[in-house]
Order: structure tokens, then sequence, then C-alpha cells
């Protein structure tokens, strides 16, 4: 009997094929009576324990950064921290002097700190998490057991899981895997990353119910709507796989009338440049270049990012790299900028505020190494973009200093160009300043997540008003559509770089309201390209026209259902 | 010779007059050698003068309660608790005990404390000021001083001082004092605030270059531009002669080509009422209700709701009492409502999303009281406002439950009549979706303060960005004409409740806007008056025309400045 259950959609792909469980956390016996535990030589086990399991995360890192990428392994990292912990070493010892055998003496420690954790907000919270993995992974080396090997699945298995830890999913194997579905976890839960990373269907955080399902049964997962549906009638069953037989198509694609649409990548850092080419994504439309000033002590030098921004470059020999300037604000950490504590950090000093005013140093720095990139014969066409932007008198000392440092590449001979150059359109004053802006600039790229967050003044992180900061709610689209009517009979183009851009079932909607490129994760590239294909201008014009007269945002989803359906 | 000092203006208003110099902080001579001092007899001293000037205290809250406003007499609350510190009165215990005399014991342990509280930011910050404000008193209640009495200053004069602590600045009398100037404090201090309340021209934060200027010399304060001028010139002592001496008008007002614009005023407290109706306001613009359910430990009920809304229908028997409902969030202490941290509260969770949400039942008994109230014969009409709308069906969801609170008070037999209804257009996405609010609503409201914040995503109490959300950035003025335009063909009326409303200089830009209401704090309600008789409807909106094509707030301000002198 067909039964829908509802999850946490984290990757927009489909998946079909047949439930496997994984269930790798086995029991622990009582532990025996306290005088029958020998101390020493359980003190000398857990240290064994401990070097094996820190010889398994590294060879799991670097698995993860060849297979996912070197962000997403750096999780490894922290739990190799975990092992070295003194308080935890400690506390293992202890609870073993005081006569428990090391596997019992591990899950009590590690449980003490992980209901420490699980009492704090955020990413806190978030490392309970990776002290289970840890505990886990202790308990059974300690216990001699194997690991399931989830790498070797047989093909079209659903991995079913109360939860699955970083180590987990980084051997899932996407060529055999059609997708995971977990009881607990949530949309930024290390799984949910990796599955984007992987391009895997997943949905998370279903609920205890998922445990009714059985081993072997036929199963659908829907990560765009967060839904599985097992034992699916056929008509579900093969919309869902013609959706997960997407064609990957690596040349530029049109629409079906032939206007042609650029459709990129988005990416976070280095490791995400041959995913999206994999994906066939025509250009990097968001390179963001946090990754660079993360992480470190001081500042990468005009060296390190010229070497970067080239690389990049060279992973789209025929395409166009849009390089971020820096976009930091007072709610990320970097020792080195002597960021300030804002109460509202999102309505703060961030992105080309400080660019222009406390970071100008860095700024400096970075379009130098960015002018000389747009000047390498290596490699596709770069371009530059600037974040946050609010004011025309912004853009125009932006470009002003990018002018000066080329005056300086010239008179230092050193080779450069100037490059393309952009900015986000993401507050609320560059929509509405947009045709003032058409002046300054060669493109804008609309930043929806922001956009939405103060179009509509609701924090998207926030839970009790993400509902308010949905994309489809009307007023974004508007924002969105006065942006490109300022550029019309201008050469300015536009893009999107948001997660709307990525959404293929909006696809029709952009494009009707104008846009000319779309930029997203890797993963759903092939899918918003199949979408463009499928585009009539005319139709997604008329499309538009309804979805901008919408008064509520269920309004623009009944035309955009009513479309589909028609 | 004619000098000019800038400093931070913290009310629009100009004053001419004769300076005034009070010093009141006499320095300590050195103290005794610890052997002569009897210890007993000195701790003896300290309680006394902690009696005498708990004493003061109160006398000067009740001064200031009737004559500025409870809200400001509260900051006397906060010295009577600093007054019974168990650690400071420790602190300066310890002192004598260890050889000090009272006033030596008292300045070095409040000394202390300041500069704890100085290192902090913001609001605690301030409470260095308070601090210091007892310290003195102390000192000057045991060394026997006389207070300077302010009240009785000639007519005429300017007071210059170091600083001015709220004891300080509630004695002063408008009637005889024509303006203050002080070489610190900022926008938010005390000073400030009380300044506001008793309509006194006033420049702070002048810096140390004040101290050139000599008693009895004579100037001109300017706390619309922030400027203090010394031994001006004829014409400039003239101009603001002028400005200072601004007619104060009960009736209402036309344009010089005979358009009706209602001049009302914001009031927080009802203590705010009576200062309106004797500037000349027409009726309360903006009736902010927090201030009954802040500092108590429950929310007030139906019927003292009920009293304190027809107590301001009574100030203005001819006029209008617009009350918008209660506006909260996540960064107001509020123990009964159990507000959420949020990491960005000012796009969190606040006014009618807490209305609609959590907050439900709070909002049902004001709905209840604004009904009974709008029903009732005394005093003017009253008209009901939402805070922070972003979406089409919050303002449904809202209309719907104050038909449904007024068929129950039918059905009980209460009197009650449905109120004009209205919502503040602060969010951006308010502005983007005017045309579909206007079927819902029968007024606007522009909150310029919260929609500049928005529109320029610039948190307004933040220094660092605050320049950003300048109302005079053009991204605001096309909010606000685009809010307008809305309307344009409905009966729909338009009012502006924000800072920008109460600036006489941008009336003319405001009435070229489209407004058909100003709403301000009292205190220049007269000369907003004025400059709508001056304003001609068609200049002002050729004027409306040229500020809206400028492409930076800058030429925003030059289109001013040239319409001024043209």
């Amino acid at each position: 009997m067909t039964r829908r259950f509802d999850g946490i959609g984290v990757t927009p792909l489909s998946g079909v094929g047949t439930v496997v469980w994984y269930a790798p956390d086995a029991e622990l016996d009582d532990p025996p009576a306290p005088e029958e535990v020998d101390a020493d030589a359980e003190t000398a086990r857990f240290e064994e324990a401990r070097t094996s399991a820190r010889e398994e995360l590294k060879r799991e890192r670097e698995r993860t950064a060849e297979r996912v990428g070197e962000d997403e392994a750096a999780v490894f990292d922290a739990h190799v921290q975990f092992l070295e912990d003194p308080q935890i070493t400690e506390g293992v010892e202890e609870e073993i002097s005081n006569g428990l055998p090391a596997e019992h003496a591990v899950e009590r420690t590690f449980d003490r700190f992980v209901e420490q954790f699980e009492g704090m907000e955020g990413r806190m919270a978030e490392r309970a998490d990776d002290l289970r993995d840890v505990r886990d992974r202790l308990v059974r080396v300690l216990s001699g057991g194997e690991r399931v090997n989830l790498a070797e699945l047989p093909e079209g298995s659903v991995v079913f899981a109360e939860r699955l830890t970083p180590s987990d999913t980084a051997q899932l194997d996407p060529e055999r895997v059609a997708g995971f579905v977990t009881v607990t976890g949530g949309r930024t839960s290390h799984a949910a990353i990796f599955a984007r990373s992987l391009a895997l269907p997943a949905v998370v955080g279903v609920g205890e119910e998922l445990n009714d399902v059985a081993e072997g049964e036929s199963v659908v997962v829907d990560g765009t709507d967060g839904v599985v549906v097992v034992d699916p009638d056929e008509e579900t069953r093969e919309a869902a796989a013609e959706e997960a037989d997407v064609e990957i198509r690596d040349d530029p694609v049109s629409t079906a009338d032939g206007v042609p649409v650029e459709v990129a990548g988005n990416v976070g850092t280095e490791a995400d440049l041959a995913p999206a080419a994999d994906r066939g994504a025509d250009g990097i439309g968001l390179f963001r270049t946090e990754f660079l000033f993360l992480d470190r002590e001081s500042p990468p030098d005009e060296d390190e990012q010229y070497e970067t921004y080239v690389e990049a470059l060279e992973a789209f020999p025929e395409g166009r790299v849009v390089v971020r300037t820096l976009d930091v604000g007072g709610d990320k950490p970097i020792d080195y900028l002597d960021l300030p504590e804002e109460e509202n950090p999102f309505l703060g000093e961030r992105g080309i505020r400080r660019s222009l005013g406390p970071d100008a140093d860095l700024f400096e720095t970075q379009l130098r190494a960015l002018l000389r990139a747009a000047g390498s014969e290596r490699g596709g066409d770069l371009a530059v973009m600037l974040p946050l932007v609010s004011t025309v008198e912004e853009v125009t000392a932006a470009r002003e200093r990018l002018e000066l440092f080329a005056d300086d590449l010239e008179r230092e001979g050193v080779e450069y160009a100037v490059p393309e150059f952009g900015v986000m359109v993401e507050t609320p004053s560059a929509a509405f300043m947009a045709d003032a802006l058409t002046d300054e600039v060669d493109f804008f790229s609309i930043g929806t997540n922001d956009l939405a967050q103060y179009v509509m003044a609701a924090e998207r992180g926030n839970e009790r008003v993400a509902e308010l900061g949905d994309y489809h709610q009307p007023a974004v689209l508007r924002a969105i559509r006065a942006t490109v009517e300022a550029t019309e009979g201008t050469d300015v183009w536009v893009g999107m770089c948001g997660e709307m851009a990525g959404d293929p079932d909006l696809t029709e909607l952009l494009l009707g309201l104008g846009l000319d490129e779309l930029s997203m994760s890797a993963v759903t590239v092939p899918q918003v390209k199949r979408a463009v294909t499928e585009t009539n201008t005319e139709d997604a014009r008329a499309l538009a026209e309804r979805a901008l007269s919408a008064r509520t945002k269920n309004e623009v989803r009944r035309v955009l259902t009513e479309n589909t359906e028609s």
C-alpha cells in the first residue's frame, strides 16, 4: 500500500529504488562487575582504539576531500580534535579506573559531553552529532566490529537510517545509491551538505514513523518537496525515474524558440569546480571567495589569490567565471579582520561596505589579483562582482579603485586586463536604484536569498519567520522584475545566483521575468538546462505576468501549478 | 569674530541667546592622611548623604514626570538603584575603612565602576553617565554644596556645559532658556531625549573646542544641522530668531493652493499627549502602545487599555488618534512574553508577526479594547494600525480578527464601533505590494525609520552603517513614491510617521511625493505646519520629480538646497 512520509528535502533531486536499512549501532552488553575489569589492560585497549580511529579518520578525510570536497572533509579534523581532547580522554580513563571496560567508559563519557552540546543552540548542537560519530567509531573499533560497507550496496539502493554520519555519507556511491532518507537531521546537517555535493536525492528529519518501512520495499525519494513515497504507484515511479534520469549537457542551451540562456554553477571552494563542470555548467555565475580567507591566521596574498582565480578559469576554458569579492561581516569568525559585534549583523557592516571601509587593504590585494587573473592567457573569461551593494556611490568608488589598481599594474609592467564588472542585487535599494546602477556596470546578478530576506524583513535562518522569506513571495518577484526592467534597452545583462535560480520548477517563470543567466549549485544544472530547452519565451512572459499580479505567495504557487498542469 | 562649531543636533529647532557656562563639578581637595580620618564618622556621613540624595532624587523624579514625562523620569529610578547597590556601597565603606574621607571614597569607588561601564558598548556605556551623575550628587551633598539653580537663569540664556545630567536638563525652563550646547554626549543621551521632550534647541558632542567660548558671548544654536555659531553676523542671528519664533497654530492647515494636510503628533506615552496638543498637532498619527506593556509583571487588561485609549481620544476631541497595535520583538525585555533570542532581531518575529502568532491572546485583548474605545462617545476618532506588515495575508488575517471580535462584542451587548483600519508601510515588501494592500485598508502610514533600514539593509542604531540608512537616500524616496502611487484612484490615504515627517526642510518634498498626513514628535509640529502653508502643490511635485531622479543622497540634498535657494 502506498504511504507518504514528509521530511526535509535537502537536494532538489528525485530518486527511485529499494529500501536498504543501515543500522550500524549495536547495543553494548551490560558491563561486567568492576572487580573483573583490568584497568591497565582496558586503558591500553582504549589507547589502541584511539590510534586505529585516528588512522581511519585520516583515510576517510582523504577520500572525502577527493570525492566530495575539501570543505566537507574538514569535519574529520573536528573528529580528530575530539579524539585528542584531554578532557574527554581523562574522562574515559577515569571511568576505566572506576571499573568500566573501555567501550562502556567511552560510551558513558561521550554521552555526558553529547548531552552538554545538545543543550546548546545552532552550530554547537551540531557538534553533538560529531561527538556521537566519534563515540560510535571508538566503540566499534573496541568491539572489533567491521564497518558495514556502504560503498558496495546493490545498485538502486535507497539507504534508510536513523542518521548518517559524515563518514557514512562520504562512502555512498552516487552511481549505485539512488538516494537516502533519515529519521533525524536538518537542512544544515553534514549529511545534507554531503548529499548536495554528491548530487544524491535525500530527505532528512522524517521522524520515527520511518521505522515502519520494511527492508526491500520500493520507494521514491523526492528531495525537492521533501517527500518519501513507499510502494508508489506506477505513475509516481515513472515520473520520478524520468526526473532522476536527466541528461547531463555540456553544451550551452537555448529556449525552445532559440533564446540562449547561460546556466552556470555557484561554487564555494576550489573543490566545487570539478563537480560544476561535470554536471554541465557553462561557467561559474558565483565564485565565492570567503573560503580563501577563513580558517587561517592572515589573509591570502596577491599571488595565492591569483593562482586560485586562474585555476577557476582553467576549469571553464570556454566559459565565464564571476568572482564575488570578499563578503564577510560581524557573524563570521575571522580573527585578523577585527569584525564588530553587531546587534543585527545582517543589517551591518558587511560585503562591499567593509571593502570600501576597514578592509580597504584586502580589497586592493583582491582587485589586483583579479586584474592579473583577468589578463592571464589561461582558461576562460573573468568577471568581478561586488556583494551587498546598496548605493550608486559604492559602485562608483569600487570601480574607481579597480581602474586605479589597473593603472598601478600598467606602471609596474605587470600583465593584467580589466574584467567585466557587475554587482549583486540583493538589497531592496539596489532593485529600486537599478536604473541608475546600469550606467556603472556590465551586469547584475540577483541574489535571491538575501533579497528575499531584506524585502520581507525576515531572516532566512530564523525558523520563526523563514516562511515569510520564501522566494515565492510576490514582493520578491516584483523586486526581480523591477531590476530586469531597468536594464531593458541597455547592454547590461542580468543573472541570478540565489537558491531560486536552481529550482527547475521556476525556470520558466525566471526566463519570463527576463533573466539572461541562471547560476546554481552544480546538482540541478542538468534539470535547469532541460527546463530552459522546454521553455517558450512568449509563454514564459505570460506566466511571469500572471505571477506578478498575484497578491500572495500561495497565489504565486497556484499560478505555477496551473501552468504545469495546463 | 564669528566662529562655527559642529556637533550633533538633537532637536530640529533653532535658538538665539547668550552663553551661560554651567560647571557644577568642583574638584575635591587632596584627602588628609589616613590616620586623621575617623572611619565611623565618615561612614555615618556617607549614610546621611545617601538619604539626602535619595530624597532629592524623589523630588526630581516627580518634577520630571510632570514637566517632561513619565518615561523620561524613569532614569531617576536607575539612579536610586545605584544608590542602593550593595557592591557600590560596600566599595565605598571599604575605601573609608582604608582611611579615605567619605567624598573621596565615593569618588574613587564610583570611578572604578564608571570605567567598567565605559568599556562596554551601547546602552551599557550610557550607564556610565548615570553613575557619574549619582557620584557628583553624593560628592556635592557631602561637600555641603548648593545646587546651581538652572531653573532661574536669565531669559535668553544658552547653557554651555561639559555635559548635562538628566537632573540638570529637567530643571531647564524652555520659557527662559534658548537652548543648550554640550562638549560630550550623543543623539541617544538622556540630555538629548529631554531636549526633545522640552522642545529645546540643542547641540551635543561638540568636543573640547567648545571650552574656548567665553561666558556672555552671543550665540545661535542650530539643532537641525548640529551647528553652533558664536558671535554670529546679523543675518544669521535674524534667520535663527525668526525660525525660533515660529507661531503655534491650533487649527488644521492647508498648502498655499488650498490642499488640506493633516499635521499630527507621534506619542510614546500618555505624558506625550499634552505636549502634542500644546504644539498644535491636529491629532495623533502614531500612538505607540508598547509603554502599556513594558516594566510590569503581566499585560494590561482590556479595561485598562480602554481607559488609556479613550484618554488619548479626549486629548484630541476634534482630531483622530491612530493607535498602533503592540510592536515588540526579541530585542525588548518583556518577561511575560517569552520573546526569543534572535541573531538579527530586526529581521525576526516582531510586530504583527507576534500578534498573529505567539501573542494572539494579547492581540485579542488589544483589539477588543480598541473596538470599545472607537465606540466611546468621548473624544475624537480612533484608527487602528498594524506594525511591520509584509504580506497581504497578514492584513487579511488581522482584519478578520477585528471583525470577529466586533461580532463578539455585539453578542455581548457591549458598546463598540469598527475603527478606521490601516497598516504601517515599513518593509520593502509592503511598498512593493502596496497596490494589493489598498484593497484591505483605509490608510497607510509610512514608517521611514524602519523603511530606510530595510530598504538600505542598514541598521539605524549601528554607527558603522547609519549613514547608509539616511532617509535622503533616493531608494527610500522611490519606495515612498511607489507606495503613494499605488493608492492613486483609491480612497486610501497615506501618512508618514517616521523622523522624516518631522523635518520641516522636507515638508515640500513629502507633499510633492503625495502624502496626505505627516506625524512627528510634538517639537516640530509648528515648523511643519508653517512649511505646509508655504508649499505650492505644483512646485512640490516638480521638486519630487527632481529628487526621484537623483542617483545619490548627495544629489537629493543638492536638489533640496537648490530649491531653497531659488
